[in-house]
């Protein structure tokens, strides 16, 4: 997916969010934004939202000298999240379609997004895409490719939904990889996270290589790439790997909420609808 | 009123969505972005908001040719005011405390203001506005400085808004200058607007020679500064004025909704909140 016009000045909020998560001090602040400003001239707009959001934080790590801004309110969503895991993980065994049950819970943890907004409330949220209409349900293909999978590369997207996504793992019941990102962007999961999430008792963790906020296949690590190519199916969630990936030649499974309207416009779907789209 | 760090992001918005009103070229948008990214290094924190958002309507200006992007948004806002400007006279008129349900009338006017949103609904926001609670309610000192008075300046904001400042205008009914913009920014009233909103009909309509989103001394012209230092009093409407005078070293009333949380933050009052407050 191409970066929007409508991105730019988002881009410009997320270095304020985090350069304030990061420091106090104003000027440390400015100089962020000057830095970001500045740079909006040199963004191709052919280029990813996520890969053009990575020189955000790596000014940020720069800058500020801080490398993770968003360490405790990942830790905190992480904890939040545990402490529903048990009633979801009671749901989605007494569902009468489980598979379907974690799929939803596994969307409606895609809430937990700082890059987004920080207005969201976790158990409100779940309880409404439990029941919610998929705008895009490509569950029958999933379930055939399934049938006839022997492993499957799982992409992580935020803290705290890697712990519904441990409920989603668990269901499906495959040989998994779970891959995350290099560097701490946003509250994205990296890896001391997803083990925090307890995802290394249902999942090979790995990095990706992207130190964007996104899968960037350019960007990812030979590692990665030969699991990216070899897996029977890989699970995608969230935004940031929808736009890394959208545009991919594989089969894929994005599982999200649409939760800006530049994300929207490009699905052809409505703003906050919820989808599980196979492509190729 | 200081420019701060949460107003940076706020000027992309702005370029952003004044550059759509002025043409779908999507080179034309980037660019101008690019200069309003660039801009940001040179912004004076120390300035008001208003002062670094002339430097976007500039731009504007001068990368589309566009002199006025809001303008028929702008003709459209006056015609839907004109449409409630019978029954709201009849409210006033009936009313217990006309001068205060004109000054209500006169703020809930205040919520088009399409450089803070789009989402306003202007029947729905009178409502809700004809009955809320004033966060600063300064009517004692309004009305005995009214009481002397045989003068007034009446300083602008946004057009349609315009219209229901004639209200309060007629109910105070007292000699009185319009003053707007010199030239067109956001959606906010210039000499045609005022003459559209039929303001010459009760004041003499005049341009504060500032070409900044608020009234900035420093910009105005000598003009209307005679005016500004000798009037008996002065009604700010709007947070762009706000911005501009909340310093000034002599008696002004700000009439406004706080639209923006910089703004409620700077007034000490809650997002929403809406006041009449009373300087030296």
């Amino acid at each position: 997916m191409k970066t929007y016009l409508d991105c730019i000045p988002c881009f410009m909020n997320q270095a304020l969010k985090a350069g304030k998560l990061a420091t106090s001090d104003e000027k440390t602040i400015k100089h962020l934004l000057d830095i970001t400003g500045d740079n909006i001239k040199k963004i191709p707009m052919t280029a990813t939202p996520a890969e053009n959001g990575l020189h955000i934080y790596k000014s940020i790590r720069e800058i500020t000298g801080i490398n993770d801004p968003y360490k405790s309110i990942k830790n905190q969503s992480i904890s939040e999240a545990k402490e529903l895991y048990p009633s979801l993980k009671e749901k989605i065994e007494k569902s009468s379609n489980p598979l379907l049950t974690a799929i939803r819970v596994a969307i409606a943890g895609n809430v937990i997004d700082f890059g987004v907004s920080n207005d969201f409330n976790l158990k409100k949220d779940l309880e409404r895409i439990l029941y919610q209409d998929f705008a895009i349900l490509d569950i029958e293909k999933f379930e055939n490719q399934l049938k006839k999978a022997k492993n499957i590369l799982y992409l992580g997207d935020n803290a705290g939904e890697s712990v519904f996504d441990k409920l989603l793992i668990e269901t499906i019941n495959l040989p998994t990889t779970y891959a995350v990102r290099e560097v701490p962007v946003i509250n994205d999961v990296v890896i001391e996270d997803a083990i925090n999430s307890d995802l290394d008792k249902v999942a090979k963790i790995i990095s990706s290589g992207s130190p964007a906020p996104g899968t960037i296949l350019e960007l990812c690590s030979p590692e990665f790439m030969k699991i990216y190519n070899s897996a029977d199916i890989i699970i995608s969630k969230g935004q940031g790997n929808y736009e890394g990936l959208s545009d991919a030649k594989r089969s894929i499974f994005f599982l999200l909420k649409a939760k800006c309207p530049v994300i929207a416009r490009d699905l052809n779907v409505k703003l906050n609808d919820i989808i599980l789209k196979g492509i190729n």
